[in-house]
Formats: structure tokens, C-alpha cells, sequence
């Protein structure tokens, strides 16, 4: 095959130019639909043309970072012309110390997002199997099919994820990877740590538990899982967007085999830490009473949520998050129809994705101010949907 | 093939643990060394036990982003608690008002490094090829060899990146990408935008050119490409790293068709943005007086640099970037004990990876102490060099 006069090659381009787009993407980009884990908050403020008056519905932690966090940021912003340090070398270090484990066992990325990005990519080829839960973090999911991955799920039981379950299934696919949430996001459900270690026992040799520990900060002593951290059997997940405070500032870190992190390295974006995020994680961790005061926070906002959700005649599940699903008592399309006219009254809110957990909505913690909107609007909210309901519309 | 009593699948299993690692990684990530494509100057200053005494090897902004740039990222901080807006509306519409485009054709991105992993993600496959210059950014490099890309390399010509040679390359291996920066980095030379355009006439059809025009802002009037945004042929990088001064920040954004644009929102991690950053970026591009102060202190310190290789005898290339490379005279062996002496000296350096271009040593920009603390650290360093050359050391 020889390049024409213009160094084109016909037989090579044609069957691009004949398809729907004039780029090479590979196949598996070019079979990827164009889609969002999420809609912001800001994209729905945007549509509804006005802000909303409470963000409760991204787990986002109102109470916001230690002040020390929110200073060394500041500080740090001046010297923001500087790249981050690629190694991460003082917050892993400090990590280190708080967990007692080596800095070789942690690796620092942007979000758990990005981290989970970056371990589906050293794992999942086309084809590869992967087990998750139904409903369970969609931004997993959507790393999954982006590497070809694909996905086995199984219900949840009981509004739990379900070790089990997903171990069996695991097995049953050759899964490279299982993903479990504990506590469990969206339903704030939790299993002690301990149990999830005596459940591994069926976790198939050659398959990686994903075990994400976004919020066990909020959770009850004893649910982190008790393991070593060079078990080659799992990978966990933490971060500083959650009970710490900083969503926005995009700290993760993962604590795993050191083989096992040090592979990050042959695929992470080595400058992508922002440098004043660095120092804001650095001091947020170092500030003990901030945390016990946010914890502090996050469970009277708990008990308020699960209280206003009695008001009105409902349930709430138990959560060992910084959020609470209510339980609207019908199916999800009523407690979408809950969703959206919280949604028109102001009030940042989200749902889970699929049933039966649809039949809640969750609500972020967050101060008395944004409870007591919450509350004023649930009342006509479920009004609102009920009306929907008889009339079957 | 049927799991035992344990779940496990001995035959699919076996390759792996007689493999080298414990762990199911894809054959490609496997496959990859764990590499870094720059060593950070923190870890340089952990090797030797004490901070460089100026900052002049990262390309960075000494002169600093806009002091409201500044103040937009430390009143966000205190809203750290929120993510930053996936969508990235109000910086890409501030863009797009700013080039006259629209913000469908704009995508923000975690740095030009983050941007660059995500469109090699969507092009590049195994055995997929790739062409960029010898000695040309080694990242780019990075994320090819990380998606399984081929890497086909030509040499500069007078220190100069290519495009003739680059896309005859990119026609004879049948090339996916060609990666051309202008201004060029490390050498600091540029080409005429209107070069660049008349020389794609030569890319052959399905070659995505990928200009990086990181330092445009430093180079004189006509360096960007003057090709319309909806142009198929290539895609643009641009960052607030370099003349905006906000490297830690991690902003960048790249330029192009609205179709190849929105194929972004297939891989990004659409929640990676800190949220101080983007609203530091789009304080930052407002302050068009702060931009034009830094292109001033810039000029001057090229200037500056220019003045000191002089003063050694030494010849200095011009440059259309915040940096200057510095010919030494002799070979990269030689210009390496340069360096070598020059940090030992307490000055944070760095030069081109590849021959003919490692003759040369690379100096940001800086103020007049940091050139000052060169200016006296260069002729012993040079007779360090010297000395070890004489000797055959």
C-alpha cells in the first residue's frame, strides 16, 4: 500500500470516511457513548435559571474543611506558579504515620475518581469481566466501559451491597475486579469491617476487591476492613472530598500492596495534583478536632434528616455516611416525582439509580439552615407527588 | 471450565502466578516500566537535603499568576467543600468569548498532560502509530507507550521541530497523531503559525495534528496557528501553566472541532477540575494588564539569559517561550556535568533529553535575584565541566 501523492493512504482512511466521523478514534472510543457519571449542580441551576437555596444532594460535606486546610490552601495559592510535588511525598508520609503503614503503600491521585480511572485501566481490557452491585457508584461503572470492561452486577440485598453476592458472581465471570462500597453509597448502608474480611474468604483467588472507603470517616469504629495492607487481595479507597471537607479540591488516595500501588505509577498523570490541594489535605488531616467536630456535625444532621422523614410519615435507613436515604414508600417513579419537586422548590437533592432503592431519595447532610428548607418543602413535595400519583400522571 | 470448591479457576489462573506479579493486570500495563517522564525538584531537594536556592528547570512562572487570580482561588477556597463544576461553564464560555469561538469547541482539562492521556486514550490503540521528534515533551511520549502506541521519532532540524519531516513521517507510518509543539519545548524556537498551516498540506488525511501551543503567549505576534477552530486536522493545547504563572493549579484546555471536542466527554474524569482552579483560570484570563506585565519580565529575562551565556563565551538560542536553551559548546556529556555543577550550586535546572539538542542546558525565566544567583554559578560550573572534560572524568 503506497501513500499517493499527498501521503495519503486510500485503503487505510476509507472506512473511517464511510463512517459516522472523520477522526481515528479506536473502535472501543468510537463505540463509547458521549456521557456524564452526573449532572452537576451548577448544569441544573443553570437549566432552572436560578441557584438553589441547598446543596444536598452530592454528598458534599457542608460543613465544610478545617479552617488550617482552608489557610495552607490560601497560603499555597501564592505560590501556585510551582507544579505540585509529582511524588506527593509529604501527604503520603503523613498518611503513612496516621495509618501506620509504609508511604509505599499509598498512592495519592486526583479524587477517587481519577484513582479509580487509573486502576480499571492497569486491569480491565475489552472484554474483561467486572462485578459490581445494581445501583452502586455509576462513576465506576463508567471507567469500566471505558476500558472495554464488562460489567456483571448483582442486587442488593436488604438496601446492603452484598459481599456474597458479589464475590459468587465474581467467581462465576473470572471477575478481574470486584467493586464494594462500605459504608455504601446511595443508600448509607454499612457492613463491619470484619465481616467483609471473614466474607473475602469466598473472594476468588486472582480477582481484586475494589473496596472503596469514601465515607468510613462517618462511619462506626470497626468498619474499615481489619487487613494488612499488603493483602495482594484488595485495593481500598479513601478520600478528603467526604468527612474532610473538600470535594472540590480533588484528594484521593489509595492503601494497597506496594507492587500493587507502585503500578499507578506506569500510568498516572505524574504532575496532576494541584499544588495548594496538597497542602489543604496535608493540614485537613493533621486537624483531629476538626474531623470529631464534623462527625459531631454529620451525626445530629443524620438524626434531623431521619426525624423529618418521620414527620411526614416515612422511613429513613440507617446511615453510617454523611447522607440519608428516605424511603418514599411506592416505586421510583414516586419518589422521583418527590425528587423533582424538591428540585422545583430549590433544593439540591439526588436519587438512587435503580431499583428498589429508587423508592428513596438522599439527602446530604448539612446545617440546621439547609434542613429546616428541606423540611418546609418535603411536606408539599410529597403532596405534590401524590397528586401525580392519583391523577396517574 | 468450572470454578472449584473455592471459586477459584485454576487453569485461567496459573499463567498469572507463575508470572512475576500476583496481580492481573492487562497485558499492556503490564508490559509498561514504572517511569516518571520528569523528576520533580522536590525530589531532587529530598536527594540532597537542602532547597534549591532558585527554581529555574520546570518551565514555571516565577513572575507569578494575577494577583486576582490569586484572590479568586483563596475565596473559593473557603467553598472547597463543593466540586467544581463538571462542565466547566463559566471558564469555557470566558474562552470562547476570548478566541472568539465557540464553547463547544473547548475542553478544560487537569493540565495539557491531563488532556494529552485523554486524546491518546481516544486515538491511540496497540501497535498503533504515533510520530513526534526526537527529544520532543517526553509526557505526550508517556501516554503513547502507555495506551500501546508505536512511537516514530525525527530529528529536529536547527533545533527546530519539523513539520516537513513530521508529516512525511506521519504519511509513511500511516500516524494517528503527530505531535509538533510551537514554540517548541526544550529548545524555546518557534515557526511562524502561517508555516505550520501552509506545512499541513502535507499531514495526510486521517493524521490528527496535535499542536501544542503551551507557551504561545510568550511568542511573538503570530506564532498561533491562524486556522479556523472547526478544522479536522488538528487539535490545540493551551494551559494557564505557563504565562498565566498557574502550573500547581492544573488548567489546561485544548482547542478543536466540536466533534473531536466532545469525544472528551467519553474518558474525562468529568469531576477532575479543583474547583479554586477554575476559578483562579478565569480570573486570570480576565487580567489581560497582569498577562501583558509578564510578557514584559519575561522578554527581560530572556534577555537576561542571553546576557550571561554571552558573558561565558557561550551562545544562547532565541526563544518565543519563558525559557532559554543555552549551548554549552560541546556535547550532552559536557553540557550534563553543566548542569550537574549548576545544582550542586543550588540551582534547580534541567536540558533537552536528546542529541544534537543536549548540547544545551535550559534556564526559565526568572527575576533578577534567580538569574543573579545563575549569573554567579555559571562560570564555575563551567570550569567544573571544563575540568572533568580535560581529565576524561
Amino acid at each position: 500500500m503506497q501513500p499517493d501523492a499527498r501521503g495519503l493512504r486510500e485503503p487505510a482512511r476509507c472506512g473511517y470516511l464511510r463512517s459516522m466521523t472523520q477522526f481515528r478514534f479506536t473502535p472501543l472510543a468510537q463505540s463509547l457513548p458521549a456521557t456524564v457519571p452526573f449532572v452537576g449542580p451548577e448544569t441544573q441551576e443553570r437549566q432552572r435559571g436560578a441557584p438553589f437555596d441547598a446543596r444536598l444532594g452530592a454528598n458534599e460535606n457542608v460543613f465544610g474543611p478545617s479552617p488550617r486546610a482552608i489557610e495552607a490552601m490560601q497560603k499555597a495559592d501564592a505560590d501556585i506558579w510551582m507544579y505540585g510535588d509529582p511524588e506527593n511525598h509529604d501527604l503520603r508520609h503523613a498518611l503513612a504515620a496516621h495509618h501506620g503503614i509504609s508511604h509505599e503503600n499509598i498512592v495519592v491521585g486526583e479524587g477517587i475518581d481519577g484513582l479509580l480511572g487509573y486502576l480499571v485501566r492497569l486491569f480491565v481490557g475489552p472484554g474483561d469481566a467486572v462485578v459490581t452491585s445494581e445501583g452502586a457508584y455509576p462513576t465506576f461503572n463508567y471507567h469500566v466501559a471505558g476500558f472495554g470492561g464488562v460489567l456483571h452486577k448483582v442486587p442488593y440485598v436488604d438496601d446492603h451491597e452484598d459481599p456474597a453476592s458479589l464475590f459468587a458472581k465474581a467467581a462465576e465471570v473470572d471477575a478481574k475486579l470486584v467493586y464494594l462500597a462500605n459504608p455504601d453509597n446511595p443508600m448509607g448502608t454499612w457492613h463491619a469491617g470484619a465481616d467483609i474480611v471473614a466474607a473475602m474468604e469466598a473472594l476468588p483467588r486472582g480477582c481484586l476487591l475494589v473496596l472503596d472507603e469514601a465515607y468510613v470517616e462517618c462511619a462506626p469504629e470497626g468498619t474499615a476492613a481489619p487487613v494488612a495492607v499488603d493483602d495482594p487481595r484488595l485495593i481500598r479507597m479513601r478520600t478528603f472530598s467526604k468527612a474532610y471537607g473538600m470535594a472540590g479540591a480533588r484528594v484521593g488516595y489509595a492503601l494497597g500492596a506496594s507492587e500493587l500501588i507502585s503500578a499507578f505509577n506506569k500510568v498516572r498523570n505524574h504532575f496532576g495534583m494541584n499544588r495548594a490541594a496538597q497542602a489543604g489535605a496535608l493540614a485537613a488531616l493533621r486537624d483531629r478536632n476538626w474531623l470529631t467536630h464534623v462527625q459531631s456535625e454529620i451525626s445530629t444532621a443524620r438524626g434531623r434528616i431521619a426525624q423529618i422523614a418521620g414527620e411526614n410519615g416515612l422511613c429513613s435507613l440507617a446511615s453510617a455516611t454523611n447522607f440519608v436515604a428516605i424511603d418514599c414508600g411506592q416505586d421510583g417513579v414516586f419518589a422521583k416525582a418527590v425528587l423533582d419537586a424538591l428540585i422545583a422548590k430549590g433544593l439540591f437533592v439526588r436519587m438512587p439509580f435503580a431499583a428498589p432503592q429508587n423508592r428513596c431519595i438522599r439527602i446530604s447532610c448539612g446545617p440546621t439552615r439547609d434542613l429546616d428548607a428541606f423540611a418546609a418543602a418535603l411536606p408539599g413535595a410529597l403532596e405534590v407527588a401524590r397528586g401525580r400519583a392519583d391523577t396517574g400522571a
